[in-house]
Parts: structure tokens; C-alpha cells; sequence
């Protein structure tokens, strides 16, 4: 899954100003920092924020493990708490467990983007706290949020890793703008969708051969094959490109059997 | 986000039976392989397939990095091609960018989730092919798939870690068959939602106060502040225990009031 285009357009840095804040607290290793800056510009997220990293600032490792997330690293700013990270923001999420000794809402991670993709719209500043690797966020950072963003997974196994709960957020985030057809035919740009009367020439082409070597000698069979074989060939959506080489294919299967007879 | 429980149910045993195979194909990184165990026991996937990993098999790494997936790690199989590793697979998908030079079907995450839904319910057995960190899948071995697989991300940044590819796909899985709320309020267990008498006799103490003390010494402002006020707290979604509380705190600052006079 590679490509990278560097080129920054006005409207995207509009978008950089108004997309939601990522604030890691008291995270412990640097490759944990990278791999959350490169999970973000993948998600077109680039405000990051830390609280007392344990390693210092800047990081060899975490640079290392953005592999180019540059966009992010730039600007990333520091902070000695959280209620300090936070303090320009206006809806903030916390990402953790459900809390078992608070009266808080609890969204998933689709329902926040989609809230925050309205907020955002009209000028709320957003964010989401994020706890160290081992221990999570604390009672009193939870207590600074609005509402604990908690992802459903397995129960029997629900510790994520740091990047991964960041890609969450923010691959929702993404998506939730995003308007890439649910599935799709990728063609070649040389070539187009087969027209029904490229199929039907083709089908005719093949029946043509296939009756004139005997496959379909059985008479009260034929018609039942021929409907399967072009429902099959139809399935396969095929290219005028493919329509082509399929014939080119029978032509060769004819041609061959005439040289070897 | 900690919380891991190891019993297995027969009715999880059945699960892991027919849930997606992920394959690595030329997985070079012993940490991405441990990741993307972890990564897939997050979201209840369990049959990891690697096809011939750089630094072999077992790893050290990859199993410090599962961070205790020891379900996905004990029965993961090793295999000499990518068409072995796929030979019982009924459907297949290829992990990559948009094809440029072939006739695919590409499908989004979320609609490959939902088909694998769909298809493993019925006895289909499926999975998804990820290439090597730098390079990716080769030509070939998107050939082997049924459709191609692309996350919709930042078109200027969209390399995509090989833990978080996994992860994106279990996790679309995951939540193909979730039934969290969206949106709930969560209680500690020994408290419930303050009920309506609750909280007007809350609003008709804290009046009485105001009034007793002149904050709601303007008549013609006074119902638009009472109104204001029983809003804001009624948007807070009370526990009856936080009504108890506030009412205190109400006694509490009448109380300390009168002390100072």
C-alpha cells in the first residue's frame, strides 16, 4: 500500500485547521509516537499533541517509525498536562474502556467521527485523549472529556496498540468523508466495459466452434449449456480488451487442433 | 484499553473455525507479524497464514510484539506460495492499491467486511492476502484474488503500516457483527437516571435558594433564568445519585453562607 504525494493545496490547509486533535499522555516509546503521526496523515489528521513523553522530545524513534509523516511531526506540540493540551479545544473525547465508576457517555468510534465531522463543520474544536501504552489514561483525564470513545472489539482481547486505537478514530474520521464507491470495476484505462453486442458476437463465435467440433452434439442438452456458458462469461464482466483475447483464444484452440490433425 | 479474558466458549471455537484467514505474504518485520496477531484477536480473527517470513519461523520478536495473541500465534501456518497458503480459500482478497493494469473488482473495507459476512455464513470459505512492508503485493499475487481490497485514505499519504492494514479489515469484521449502542449513557451499577419528580424537586430547592439569597431578585428575567438553569441540567442527563449531590451542594453553600455572616 504505497504512495505518497507531498503537494499541500489551500483547501487542505483549511482542512488541516478544522480536523480534530490527537493529544497521546504520557506515552513511552517513540516508535508508539511515529506510528501514531503516520496512522494520522494516512487519515488526513494532523494536529498532535503530547503530555510528558518519557523519552524527551524529539525522538530518534519516533521519527524513524513515521516513515515521512512529516506534515505531522512539524507541528506537534508539547505540553506538561492535559488539561493544558486540551484547553482550546471544545468537545473532547477520551479514549479508554468503558468507565466503571463514572456517569459518562460512551460512543463508539464511528458515532464520534460522525459527531465530530458536524461539529467541525460548524467551528467546534475537537480532540481525543489518549493514555500511556501500559496503563491508559487516569480517572482525572477521563474526567476532562466530554465522553469516553471505547472501540468494540473481542472481550476476551481487547488491548489495542497505541497506533491502532489512533488509526481507529481516525480512519472513521476519514471515512466519514470519504465518497470511494463500496465496490467497483478497476479497468485499464485503454480498454471499457464489453457492449452486449461484443458479448453476443463472442457468444456466437464460440457456440459456431463448439457445435463444429461436437461438444455440443447432445441436442436436448445444447440449449441448457449454451445459457451456462454465456451466464458464466457474463459473470465475469468482461473487458472489450477480454472479449477480444477470448476469441482470440478459440481461434487458437481451433487453429492448434487443425495443425495436429 | 486493558481487559483480556482467555476462557474460550465452544461457541468461540466455532467462530474461529469460519472467520477470515489473514495471509502475509514475504512478511519481512517480526514486530508486524506479533502486531498483526494482535491485531487480529482484537477483532476475533484467529487463522494467520505466513508465506515464507524474511527472518523465519518461530520469531522471538513477533511474539513480544503479539503482546500474549497466543490463540492466533499457536495455530499459524507456514507456506512455500501464496497459492498454497490460499488453496482451501473460496474467496479471496488482495490487500493493495488500485490495480492500474488489470480488470479487478475493488472493494472498500467495510464492503469486503460485510461480503465475508455474508459468505462465511454460508459456508464460504474467505481471506485476505497482504504483501511484504515495502513492497507490497506483486502482480501474481493479486492475480490469486477474487477482488482487490484498498482503505480509502489520504491520497497524498497512504502507505499504510502492515499492522494497521490488518487491523482495518478486522476491525470493518469485528463490527459487521456488533451490536454496541452508538451512543449510551454509562452508570456505576449502584445508581440509575434521576427520574422527572426527582429532578423538579432538585430545581424547586435550588429556586427557592435563589430566591431566598436574591439572585432571582428580577422579576421579568426570572423565568427565563429558571428556565435557562433547569435546561442546563437536564442537558447533564443526571444520575439520582448526582441529584443528591447537588442538592447538598446547594445546603452546602446556603449553609456556609450563613456561617459567615
Amino acid at each position: 500500500m504505497a504512495g505518497t504525494d507531498s503537494t499541500r493545496s489551500g483547501a487542505q490547509a483549511d482542512k488541516e485547521a478544522i480536523s480534530p486533535a490527537i493529544i497521546l499522555v504520557d506515552p513511552q516509546l517513540g516508535e508508539n509516537i511515529g506510528m501514531a503521526a503516520r496512522a494520522m496523515l494516512n487519515c488526513a489528521l494532523f494536529d498532535l499533541r503530547l503530555v510528558r513523553p518519557r523519552d524527551g522530545w524529539p525522538n530518534e524513534k519516533a521519527v524513524s517509525a513515521a516513515c515521512g509523516a512529516d506534515a505531522v511531526l512539524e507541528r506537534l506540540r508539547l505540553h506538561e498536562t492535559a488539561a493544558d493540551a486540551v484547553a482550546d479545544l471544545q468537545r473532547v473525547y477520551a479514549a479508554t474502556a468503558r468507565p466503571r465508576d463514572m456517569t459518562k457517555e460512551v460512543v463508539t468510534p464511528r458515532q464520534a467521527a460522525s459527531d465530530m465531522r458536524r461539529l467541525t463543520a460548524a467551528g467546534v474544536r475537537c480532540g481525543i485523549l489518549f493514555g500511556a501504552e501500559a496503563k491508559g489514561l487516569d480517572n482525572d483525564d477521563v474526567a476532562l472529556a466530554d465522553a469516553v470513545l471505547t472501540v468494540p472489539l473481542n472481550p476476551g482481547f481487547s488491548s489495542l496498540n497505541l497506533a491502532n486505537a489512533v488509526f481507529t478514530i481516525g480512519y472513521e474520521w476519514f471515512q466519514g468523508a470519504d465518497r470511494t464507491a463500496a465496490a467497483t470495476l478497476s479497468l485499464p484505462k485503454e480498454t471499457r466495459p464489453a457492449n452486449k453486442a461484443e458479448m453476443l458476437a463472442f457468444f456466437e463465435h464460440m457456440e459456431k466452434e463448439l457445435d463444429a467440433c461436437g461438444f455440443l452434439r447432445v441436442k436436448e442438452k445444447r440449449p441448457v449449456m449454451v445459457r451456462n456458458l454465456r451466464n458464466l462469461f457474463q459473470r465475469a464482466r468482461l473487458s472489450e480488451q477480454e472479449v477480444r483475447t477470448l476469441r482470440g483464444v478459440i481461434s487458437g484452440l481451433v487453429k492448434g487442433k487443425k495443425n495436429t490433425d
